[in-house]
């Protein structure tokens, strides 16, 4: 950590400032210019608070050169993490993070036991991993649907039970969670990303959690909740990008394609895409995941709907089950440039 | 609402489709254009789903005419809310929403008793009408401080005791609801404004809610957040701008002033500002205070710190007592020219 | 285009408005429900100013049904423009539009005569269809290497005559217009994407233009500013999106990746991917480059330099010739999957 | 600058490296710590460019301690610049920068002379000391009113003369210079704020320069192209903020009233708002406004029209003369509560 003093601060509490530090046991280096004093403190600053430190009156700028997170870093965990979803008997687990491409795929909403079957069996013979679904929904608005609840998470476990394949579904609020003993991977929607206190408790559940970015949350945030799960004591972390905000709105998000090989090079954790809910439309959904495939994403998840037109949530931007065959027929193209499978 | 349907649309499905709207109790208007067929959506829509509509596949555009939301416009509320905050014995309660700019101060964070009942003192003394102080802190890195939570919100009534002031603070989870019994005004920080679980609670509470502006949210989101407050049963909201995310960083923030004039054109709910998180630099503070009041906020919440130097959390962009001072002096003069006092 | 009213607007009013239409030759349809009042204007739109329509009295809000341009719509020419660069003696020319991915290769700066000469046959030799490089170089501050301007031209043409590559460079402002009779194809930088006086005068050229989006415009404004030159009589014009401005700066800008598909379904004319400025990072480039011809850009432009270490201009972006090579050697594979070519 | 060498460069490297910059004058001073090595450079570094620097293989992380502006600068030169506008017979100069609020106002566009000189009379009556008009304009579409242009200047210069305004009118094209003798103050538009040549251009104008922040141009960015001007020979430059561009559209633009206390701290140049073009509603104009004098401003900007419904261009936005009248009754009570007057 690089910390910059004020042009006019007094060398008598610059000198203590640095005496407090050594005092916590950091190295300190101090470099004097005309203009400019310069300390270089040393040792493990990951977890140090940059503002608290900015607020001490001699400081003027600090500047991070190690990063804020630890266990999510690659620099301490060089090897890919590989989070296996999936448990129960007749159920196929598989794998993210290791060679494999791992699609996730289902409704938007859970409707009824009918529509989730019969999707679950229609992307499983596709070539699905995983199934999606949602019960308790996240809604704009206090008068949209918003979702099933604990009958829609029964409707899933049927569908669980009748096609093998593991099932993925949000958790919005920690008194949810008495529900979720079947669910095998546990999503924390995008909206709280940044509610530490659910963050806590998902460190402390024994299954994997899929992590989806804010739609304005920085990198460097992601990676610190994503931090927040790892440092309460669970490491099974799959983190997600569906898009971000920006100035334009021709889609309903940005899908920052750039954050997969970022996130691959910065972080041990395996990282999907989400092209359903960044485009909104989807017709725009299939070349989006070729995209996200070609681009080294270790999974996706995307919205299949046996009858989009009358979806009770998000119709729009789910595919039909024959689109979605389609695709998986060409995916695996992609992943096969790129060592990999789906 | 108009709905603009698809150029290839068939005729039999649009007429299908205008059925069952008229069948729901709306009423319709057809346009037919050489290129456009346009229907517009006659009846209480604020809480039609505009994209569950636009699934539909004869549908290419969906205009909302009227808002989202209901009980948060000034369209079926013409006359401003007022909300008052503070009760208990010898509690000094006061208004937002009327003519007086109710200014909250206090602490980023409650450190320890001393701190927070010097602190409480010396804003009163300035003309401050509440006392902010956070117990249960969100913060980016799960290595920060993270608050003294119960122990905190003690410290705070213990200030509430000694100076009268009604106290805000934050609350993170429907768990700590418990310990809320004392609290005026509960915050729901901009981290949790889409919190719809939290939401819905505190639509339950007989508490007026403080609800910061998620930093990336729209005006429109934030009033639905509103509306779900209000939707479940507490109509004693207060609007607060915190600051938002943009393309440029040189403020932690960008103050989004013109979200004044619009909310109180828009909605009927007191507005207030904080100055402190938009800037995240002390020296900034006073002129956004000043640039708000002539905005007419009906309230502003500024950090205020004894020994910023020293605080565990965002002491950079805290006021001094003494600077907090000299601000309260010029404040009213600016309330005045807009026919209000601080 | 649709016209919502005022609620209290006069009936006089509105109907003078309807009249003014209908005198220009638009057709109207008038729709009245209990709280609104809907006009459908029919006809050609398209280059209405919908502002200039907001401002009367009577009107409360204007939406567009059809896009604002026509020329640069694919709803008025649904065929792929194929635009062929580069002509001379000797010169190779190629297309984009078509079913070739054109790959642009060159430094960001030309420095020397002998460097542009030497990156030219080494990204021939990989299999670049173009030359880029910046003689004329937009910088930030006034004090950065400003490019050799007329000099530069010439080293390029050099280049131009001892590859047979078709060059491709940037126009600054009008008066350099002179020295770019051998030019194959003139760019239009981001930051002059809505200097409009420059984009009539690229109307009056015989070469086609690559357009790149301006790192804040919307995909409407990138399409207008199209439509600025082929109104003024040029009809190719490349697009090129190279990155835009968020919040997050964890990469230079961000690389819009859905802009692709969506212009390929609203345009008719080419469009191209700058992955070197969008990530600003050079081990990013080759995953983005992938990424793009995954989700069917029509073409690339990369920043190649021998010595990116002593590159005068953005060198951190640049790859070196051998790894250039080793993407052209697998760029090919996505492109076939496509069904296109390198 | 400080300059954090990657880990695993070569010691000889970096070595050559420090010598290079020793061998430029600069002085040198490093820090050696376990896992990181800094280098502090010390001497004028506000003219180097950061990016080239990072380009260098052994180089990691470049971070500037003084910004990359001198001219602009209060660093060096801590007295407010004061720019004074107006000559000719009979012309009434004012200052910006000094302890008066500049008032500048007028159409949009100029349509007709007595439109002009119409507005010119009623805003200088109501206290404006400039008038502004558009006659060259910049339109996002090729089919919308592109101004009167030279005919235009003409109108202007007539109600100059009649009424005694100094005026403000928008330079797109240096073509278009030699038509801008008798202009007072030349504007630099938002689009065009990084338009290097006109900047070069502008540098060698014998007058003052309106230069407006580019719709997503960070401040440093703005202060940079005011840079552009000032080393070209000009040092009398006024900033203008207009509102910039974020992922809410409630107003046409965001008008971020923190850059008038940041820019009058970090620079000495007069600072402006534009509240019509920042908001585009014509009710919040007047709010704005008063917030902007509050935070600071050194002047605004305003629309007038004397028939908003007809106008040619941004009629929504324009203040009818009766309106701004008002507003100009009220705005020197705020102006004076920071000692200043209208």
């Amino acid at each position: 950590m690089i910390i910059i003093f004020k042009k006019n601060a007094e060398e008598k509490k610059i000198e203590e400032f640095i005496e407090s530090w050594k005092a916590k046991g950091f190295g300190t280096h101090l470099s004097k210019g005309e203009n400019t004093t310069i300390l270089g403190l040393l040792g493990d600053t990951s977890t140090l608070d940059a503002n608290a430190i900015c607020a001490n009156e001699v400081v003027d700028v600090v500047q991070r050169v190690t990063a804020p997170y630890k266990m999510a870093s690659r620099k301490f965990h060089p090897d890919n993490t590989v989070v296996t979803v999936g448990s129960g008997e007749g159920v196929k687990s598989s794998t993210f993070g290791k060679n494999t491409i791992g699609v996730i795929a289902g409704p938007c909403s859970v409707e009824t036991e009918e529509q989730v079957v019969e999707i679950a069996k229609a992307v499983k013979k596709a070539g699905a991993r995983f199934l999606r679904g949602g019960a308790f929904k996240p809604r704009t608005s206090p008068y949209a649907f918003q979702g099933l609840g604990k009958k829609g998470l029964e409707f899933l476990l049927t569908a669980k039970k009748e096609t093998g394949l593991p099932i993925v579904t949000e958790l919005m609020d920690i008194r949810q969670l008495k529900y979720f003993d079947d669910v095998d991977l546990i999503q924390i929607g995008a909206r709280n990303m940044q509610n530490f206190d659910l963050l806590k408790e998902m460190g402390k559940v024994k299954k994997p959690i899929l992590l989806k970015r804010g739609m304005s949350a920085t990198v460097k945030e992601l990676l610190m909740s994503a931090e927040y799960i790892m440092a309460s004591g669970n490491e099974n972390v799959i983190l997600c990008e569906r898009g971000i905000r920006t100035f334009d709105n021709y889609t309903r998000n940005c899908m920052d394609i750039s954050i997969i090989p970022y996130l691959k090079r910065e972080s041990h954790l395996p990282v999907i895409i989400d092209p359903s809910h960044a485009a909104g439309l989807r017709w725009m959904v299939p070349t989006l995941a070729k995209a996200a495939v070609a681009a080294g994403a270790d999974g996706l998840i995307i919205e299949v709907h046996n009858n989009p037109e009358k979806a009770l949530c998000d119709g729009e931007q789910s595919l039909r089950p024959e689109e979605f065959a389609d695709l998986m027929k060409i995916l695996p193209k992609y992943a096969e440039l790129d060592g990999k499978r789906c």
